[in-house]
């Protein structure tokens, strides 16, 4: 069924008319006709934003441009909207404001995570009705309760910077596209004297808590509106600016009647609800009224600003200075497809293809801009800070990211990863603690998840020389960030080795984890010549040993009394010492060092032993039930590559006598985590991070600890790619014999020698090459 | 009582060393030895602040610079302030936060309207205390209940620029001083490992309906703290940022944990209570501790700023840049002393002194600065502006202060008044509605108060060419606001001429004040040769005559059809057409045209009979009660001097062929309105309002209808005065036979040539010279 729905898909989408010379590319049956070439070719049409919209995937449908500040996308429900006004408490499941099951259509917000565990944003909703006018959105299951509307996906289309549907209950046809800072919207409306935008800002994502502190609305005349939104979400002091216009002049407008959202001194003198041009308030819905002909399309340019709605006029006049909505999609979707282009692959299937360019795509989501085109944002100290020859982003799920995505960008956006870090330095210069982000996001450090894993990130892009930024400025934040005592048990893993699980919780996890960012903190100081910082770190980086428990053979929560913690099951998670992954997976934690790790649990055999059970046991429900933020889709065995503490875990075959049997296994993962189709992903993509792990393990690689030059080689799932480079260079992944079977290399050329050992390096890869892969269907069980 | 007080108080003050060479006048019993002189005196001696800090005068005692953005004074009480928690709702009585029958101290804010009948601010208060720490004020019944405490008047200091006071409870000396952005305060503490400095910054003023938006603070090191207050109060979205600077280094601090107030995500696995530099809620409370010895001085910095807490650091760095609290208080008082300067007076008595001395330090209190040093500020779009060359200024209660303080600006702040008349613009450049300020302050207007009088202001500015701005845009601006038709009426007094009582109350006072405006702008577009507008303007001055009714002879009410009200007692204020004012008083404001209104009411003999009843006539307390804002003392008969709606009234004998009838009455009214101490004024002084009255009053000359050159000459209360004008010039007020009961004026030479007529013009003022009045004991019943 998915399948039939994509062929149609693509079938439709060889339709849409690309501005560029393309070279249309087939699928299997014509792939070894290809020509391989570096010419530009149409891969938008291979992404599917729907994937993942359905369950656990939590990305979202809507337009937006590559890692832009604006994602303009329908919200299905979030967790303002609910029976009785009470909140459903499923705060969660609308993480994207999006889920594929649902039904109705509330409205069209402005700002989304990509498929992230934690929720913030909707800024901004915009219904366009008919009809009586109605200012609360209503429940699901009765649509004509409130302004959202019924939708089928049998109308709905979604394509990179491209969006729309039917908006059944108000026979409007909704289409949505973007620029970096601007929303576009366009709405077809029936003929009518009742049509109305509504603009809703209490609507948001996680509206826990009263999440508005205020909004404030001004308009300016009879086609431009501004304002801003200030939250307290889950970033806890958040604003964000606007500036919207209409290609129309508005006939009426006005706003629901909140407490607080009237003039005090004013109220009685006359009527602050209607066509009364300034509003402010905790609550403002708004409203604006219109005649509309048959066919009439109403459009909408918002522009967002984390500064001012000064400069959100300032973004849109200079980003979207007209009303062709064509000629807006079609610039987005060009640059799209530059981006996606960066690698081009052949498959052997088509599912391939739609689920490659579609992690392409997810992984180009963030972290986002942030700043106005002069380079303004405001920062941690809500100050106004001018990005001084970077672009400032934001959003950093670096818990996630550090490990596949930030290594992916250091290829293939090396020029976007310098800048990130760039910003994560303007951060640390902001923070009052002078640390580096955790997961930070719109001005706000909202310390979510464990480790201080920015330095991973900064580290590698020092140690792979991608550093638009001053290397040692960077390399003194990463060690101010890992020195903050009062930071989550840093200071007692300071001073015994480890973090006591009876004095903070996840202990095991966060142990191994600063062990590990301390090894990228060292290897950037050696780097650098830095010595005392190497030592100091590199020594830090040992503290994984002091977890580790050798009559188990596993890592387990040691006590502040240096005395192992007594009940301890490997298999359970919470109140275990651990955060998203058991003992079982973080036990494999240690990417810095595997061959001393391999050592520590009893050598070459006895390791491959417990790699095998990992992939071959079954998970007891009991303990599935405490894994987060998956689906069973997400897991094998009990190796779980819905969370990330296991991502490098298959390709610690690489280090044992035994590389083959990752290759297998790798290869399973691809297509058993990664599907056509809405349901197409097992858990969150976290901001890109499983994305990026598809690419890589697709491709042939993988980077085991970010802040090495090295990539472990696995099994490529496409037939060819060719890296685009940004210096001007390609990379080139061949493979010979590949086929969906021949799933295991029996050698592999790196510029016509063979490798003796499953590495590769960075530089081999950004200084241009080829790598060819050997493919079979029997593995090579020599060592390499 | 209070004269011995006040005599008391100038010898301490005399011992005050002044840092510049000044000459000590002393009181009536040498005055005559005493040599007119330009030459600077030491005249902050006999400003006493305590002034009108009892009941209504609703001044504060606090330290402040002219004009300075910072006014750090006691809080004696605030709404916020009661039993069990709940509003006592005497928001009121605590516009200043400072009540002198009141016997406890709340803290020190940095924040206060001077003599306003509104409210709002009060921001940032600090509290020194000693002893267990209690974060809560407490009720003043029970000082201990809370870190309010004790206190006495006879350990309290007030002069310009500094304020003392001795905490009993905590055994602290308070000591307050400030520059224009920057309040510093100096405690004496005793011995005490339990010092303690609170922030409170969930106190303010008009603390009304959860006032505080937001607030948001940083701890950057272990002397500076940074963060901001939002509010939603009087002004509806308002933020003042600070820096916080303290000379010693903070043992440790904390907060209180409000909801809200700490990190969702982190929450539980650290402690933010204490010791975490960052926090942010909607009420945030702080402490700071410190170990003191006995008479160790912990000195704080307080640095506002209206857009950042980066721009108040830069304000503190650059106003305030060492610690010495005596030589920022020495530099105040001296900017004090030269403002005060500008006239410098001779009297009958010392309370004289001392009553026109602080008449210009309260005329001098507002608008007060609203910028940051580099002229940024943020705008009523809260979009950041740069005051491009001039000042920008904040607080306009303009339907009192058009009156006579700008006036008397134009006068002796002519660049200030410009400089008042450029911010007004800029506001209504950033003005949706494109208005000119109403009652505004700190970027937003609060629409107070009826008319639309910055025009006013504005037009007396361009009709004395007191212009540093564009005065054609500035008369655009004007016209603009006047024809809204959507603000209070204006649509149908535009269209009816007059405002009906049954579509909108306080008819007859919004359509007189109009009338009155429209000639302000008809004047000014005579002078800029703009014949449409003044055609059109002074047309419209001419509607107060729709609503007069020469059947009972008064201004009265008038419906939308054309008939009066029937119900009618030209002795009550509310619900019969006019605010702040009955018929009685409001029947005389048409300051545009008096003799047009003389010959309505009947011609000479019967207004002079009319008038003479108004001051000797006595008010039934039933229609006392609906006076607003003044205390019994704030009236004269029937004349309501502490309401400005009359404050020309008295000078209309001038237009009668009684001149003399306003002489006695001009000096009983500053006899009996202005009193030395606490209690000495019985009404609000309404910014400043209120003193430059007195201060006109005084010297012989009031502004009987700002937008006109004239100025109709009373009867002086001083001996002599010299205003040393800014162009360099002086202007000389000098009188013969000067004494207490010598009230009435026998002629006059202006120049020493004698004038025919009881009026001076403004342009004989500014060009400098000497007007002589030649008093006695009897009238001179000539026409002049």
């Amino acid at each position: 069924m998915i399948e039939n729905k994509y062929l149609r898909s693509f079938v439709n989408r060889s339709r849409f008319l690309f501005g560029l010379s393309v070279v249309i590319i087939g699928f299997s049956n014509n792939v070894n006709a290809q020509k391989k070439t570096a010419e530009k070719r149409n891969l938008i049409q291979y992404v599917d934003p729907m994937i993942g919209t359905a369950k656990m995937g939590h990305t979202y449908p809507g337009a937006t441009v590559p890692f832009g500040s604006v994602q303009l996308s329908p919200e299905t429900d979030t967790i303002a909207y609910s029976v009785n006004g009470k909140y459903n408490g499923d705060v969660y499941k609308y993480c994207a404001g999006y889920q594929y099951e649902d039904k109705t259509i509330v409205g069209f917000s402005h700002t989304h995570f990509s498929g992230t565990g934690h929720s913030d944003l909707g800024d901004f909703l915009i219904m366009p009705t008919t009809g009586k006018l109605q200012l609360n959105p209503g429940v699901a299951s009765k649509p004509q309760s409130g302004y959202r509307s019924a939708f089928s996906h049998s109308t709905e289309k979604a394509e990179p910077a491209y969006y729309s549907v039917l908006l059944e209950d108000h026979k409007i046809k909704a289409e949505l596209t973007a620029t970096t800072r601007v929303g576009m919207h366009q709405y077809t409306f029936p003929k009518s004297d009742e049509a109305h935008i509504i603009l809703d800002l209490t609507s948001g994502i996680y509206n826990y808590d009263k999440k508005n502190v205020w909004t404030f609305v001004r308009i300016e005349n009879d086609t431009l509106i501004t304002g801003y939104r200030q939250t307290n979400g889950w970033a806890r002091t958040r604003t964000v600016y606007f500036a919207m216009s209409f290609n129309k002049k508005i006939k009426s407008y006005g706003q629901a009647t909140p407490e607080k959202s009237v003039y005090r001194g004013f109220w009685g003198r006359f009527d602050q609800t209607k066509n009364f041009p300034e509003m402010a308030g905790q609550n403002l819905k708004l409203f604006f009224d219109f005649d509309t002909e048959e066919g009439e399309k109403i459009k909408i340019k918002m522009a967002l600003s984390p500064v001012s709605s000064a400069g959100a006029l300032e973004n849109m006049k200079k980003e979207v200075p007209g009303w062709d909505f064509e000629k807006v999609k079609k610039q987005s979707q060009e640059i799209w497809n530059n981006e996606l282009n960066k690698i081009q692959i052949e498959a052997i299937q088509k599912e391939d293809f739609v689920n490659f360019y579609t992690a392409m795509y997810h992984a180009f989501l963030g972290p986002t801009e942030y700043m106005d085109l002069d380079g303004n944002y405001k920062g941690l100290d809500m100050n106004v800070h001018t990005a001084d020859k970077f672009t400032n982003y934001t959003s950093y799920s670096l818990w996630d990211t550090y490990r596949a995505l930030h290594p992916l960008f250091n290829i293939v956006q090396p020029k976007r990863n310098s800048d990130m870090v760039s910003s994560m330095l303007a951060h640390s210069d902001q923070s009052v603690h002078k640390m580096l982000p955790i997961w930070s996001h719109y001005a706000n450090e909202n310390w979510c998840m464990i480790g201080y894993h920015s330095v991973s990130v900064v580290a590698d892009a020092i140690v792979k020389g991608n550093t638009n930024f001053d290397p040692e400025k960077a390399l003194q934040a990463c060690v101010n960030t890992a020195r903050v005592p009062y930071y989550d048990g840093l200071e007692l893993y300071m001073k015994k080795g480890y973090v006591p699980e009876d004095k903070n919780g996840a202990s095991v996890s966060k142990t191994l984890e600063y062990a590990y960012d301390d090894w990228t903190i060292a290897q950037a100081a050696k780097k650098l010549g830095k010595t005392e910082i190497y030592n100091e770190f590199i020594e830090r980086s040992k503290n994984y040993k002091n977890v580790y428990d050798a009559k188990t053979g596993f890592m387990r929560p040691k006590l502040d009394d240096g005395t192992f913690k007594k009940e301890f099951d490997p298999l359970d998670t919470h109140g275990q010492g651990f955060i998203e992954g058991n003992s079982w997976n973080y036990s494999l934690y240690v990417p810095q060092d595997p061959a001393e790790m391999i050592k520590l649990m009893g050598g070459n055999d006895k390791f491959n032993v417990r790699l095998d059970s990992l992939f071959s046991m079954h998970l007891p429900d009991k303990y599935f039930e405490n894994t987060e933020d998956i689906t069973r889709d997400g897991i094998i065995g009990n190796y779980v590559h819905g969370n990330e503490p296991s991502h490098h875990v298959v390709y610690l075959y690489n280090w044992t006598n035994s590389p083959w049997k990752a290759q297998d296994k790798i290869r399973m993962i691809l297509k058993k985590m990664y599907r056509n189709g809405a349901d197409g992903l097992g858990g969150n993509d976290d901001f890109g991070q499983m994305s990026a792990w598809y690419i890589f393990s697709s491709l042939g690689f993988y980077p085991v600890a970010p802040g090495s030059e090295d990539y472990a080689l696995g099994s490529p799932l496409v037939k060819n790619a060719i890296f685009n480079l940004e210096n001007g260079k390609t990379f080139e992944v061949e493979t010979v014999n590949q086929s969906e079977k021949n799933v295991f290399v029996s050698k592999v050329l790196l510029n016509g020698k063979q490798l003796d050992k499953p590495f590769l390096k960075h530089s081999e890869v950004i200084n241009g090459g080829k790598i060819t892969f050997y493919m079979s269907a029997k593995p090579n069980k020599k060592k390499y």
